[in-house]
């Protein structure tokens, strides 16, 4: 946006994580996936709002597979980047793991697209700064989740 | 599966409702996300359980859009079906609406597909009753996910 | 009120439901009657707010015994209507059942009756629609809850 | 019971307190009548559970009025007492007290009355100690209980 | 302060107290320090807010032993008393206590104290009523926390 | 411990961070120090865990200041790390971060030091792995660390 400084990936990458309570599980003592997709929410939000420098709401989430249970007891670790921006809207990828603390284990559980949108003061959406990736998997996400883009639109 | 006996969606259909409260909410009053896609997994999951007659797990989300805000003091309702029942695995289809009690206005939110596996006493997938649409509806639901089953697949 | 339109129980209906987390019961496994209350004291309000179309405000909680006990696991569906309006009051009738998920079997666990009102923008009750019974049942219900008002009042 | 010692009201006798929080709140920043009633069944479980020297369950609660309304901020302090002990049954009485801690003004807001039930490893009910009411008002207290007993057992 | 009446502590000693759940505990059964540190944050909170009559933050909180573990199920008791008040901040002493419900045995399980500052409408600390201590023990604590004050501020 | 394998303080260093939200404050819009002092214990706890690869529980927390407010919507962000490990003890760092999302200002606003220790499967404490400072920094943390506990047992 004209006015607005570009932002790299780098300035909005966020990490969120919590240890996961029996207050989280159903009776096979596995983490509901509603608690891990409140988290991915979370974590993609404040990741959205650290590059727009405004707050975000959610607009979507792509599809979210859960094959990995996570348990109570676990440790997990979600990182959020910002896959691209548009005018408005950003796509955040966001990767989950899981570690069990007595073995050291660490388990890549889920990874989730959300997309957000920056709101304005009068509540409507509002533009963001350009994204600039840098290193070589950023140009790969920004290429990608343009092209996931266009076939939205399309 | 041989010796279970076939069910109807009716017998498994679920509504699971709220009131949204400040703690639910962003800077916007605008509720999160991730309180929403917490309920429709739990909605999900009682509708799931009520089919296979024994606890669920979430194995997969479909994409899902939140294009209409809901808002703090918003009563929301949601209603589960099954729309498919494979081997071990169901799909089941989840409609979001949200009221504003003060003007008695209701809006439909969301859509939603969950895809949710039967686990057995040994904490592995195990076989759930075939499912027996019996409305045009519910055949054209159940015809639906078999095809995206199948799109999966492939 | 003079106004105002008359409204037929069925307008203001309403169902809340949820599943029982072990982070709601005791060291029996069993639910805490206080959990119960709180969903009860949560669906009057809305029933209430439906009929009224504004915000209400607990005033009194009949007799509640609590003879079946509700375990954890179990699906908690409640059902609230208004079976009186009086100039600013309702009585609100709610039933509760509870529901093992595994086996299906539902229970009638308990009945409450709840008096709101409705509040106004000064914060001071203020005058609620007219209530039109129509089914015999509710025709019952309304004559029965006039009674019971008779009674406190005398 | 044989076997068991006597105990005075004063030996169960139990505070519980905590300060309003804006999620315990509706629209006006009045605090839910569910809230309270969570922590009434509480204190008197508590309360329960010193006399009997057993996890107690809740079996009934009388009539309760919210004709003064608890505000988000307030410092809520409840008090209850063994009023009267059955074989394995006793009614505890409630007293709700809310203070404004900007003025230190304190309002009696509520009063209730709750029967509580001790139970066995067995989970059924088992009898618990004789009461001993020591001062006047703890003879009335008993005297009136057992009155009350009489009428909802005739 | 001038035109501010100078208070005993016994005008704003406090108590809280809770029951321990599982959501509390971790993998021991054991309460979370965090747990208790937060009622400590809290009962400290109202007892200052007592003094001042004015809502208050904490500023420090002294070193804390956790020696003897608390267990899911316990009811524990806190009890916050001024043992200093400044111009505009006061130490707060608090006592913790927990009771095994089903023995009746009460064990002393923590001691700390915490620093609090009121604070006035522009959001900055602000003038508190001085402290008048009246029994002995009020006294020695006065000065022993006049004392850590001096050797704080050394 | 013999034949435990000696960690480096990086094996075990761990960030937990969470937004916060109208929940976790007081009427000032400032976040209660019993959340942060939660977060606090629960990041030490997991930073604890990974060092001893077994479960910890707090001993004690040393002296800790609150001198600058962290308010609602901030992200906060803690890194622990194992400053000292003795037989079955630990000396945990804690640094607080908090960022306003609008601006991306970060400030430092608590430090804290929290005692832990491992415990085996017969509930009483048991031996750890001795820690290897690599960095100058964590070399001068060890020392330091050292030193405190020779003071604590003096």
């Amino acid at each position: 946006m004209a006015g607005m400084k570009a932002r790299p990936p780098r300035l909005s990458k966020t990490i969120l994580s919590d240890v996961m309570l029996p207050a989280d599980a159903n009776n096979h003592g596995t983490v509901f996936g509603g608690v891990l997709l409140r988290m991915i929410d979370k974590v993609a939000g404040v990741c959205a709002h650290r590059h727009a420098q405004r707050s975000c709401v959610t607009v979507a989430m792509e599809r979210i597979e859960f094959k990995i249970p996570v348990q109570v007891g676990d440790f997990v670790m979600m990182e959020a980047q910002v896959n691209y921006a548009g005018r408005t809207s950003m796509e955040i990828g966001v990767e989950v793991h899981a570690e069990n603390l007595d073995t050291g284990k660490r388990r890549h559980t889920n990874s989730c697209l959300v997309t957000m949108v920056a709101i304005g003061p009068n509540k409507k959406p509002c533009p963001v700064p350009e994204l600039v990736p840098e290193t070589s998997d950023e140009k790969r996400r920004y290429k990608e989740a343009q092209e996931r883009r266009k076939g939205r639109l399309a």
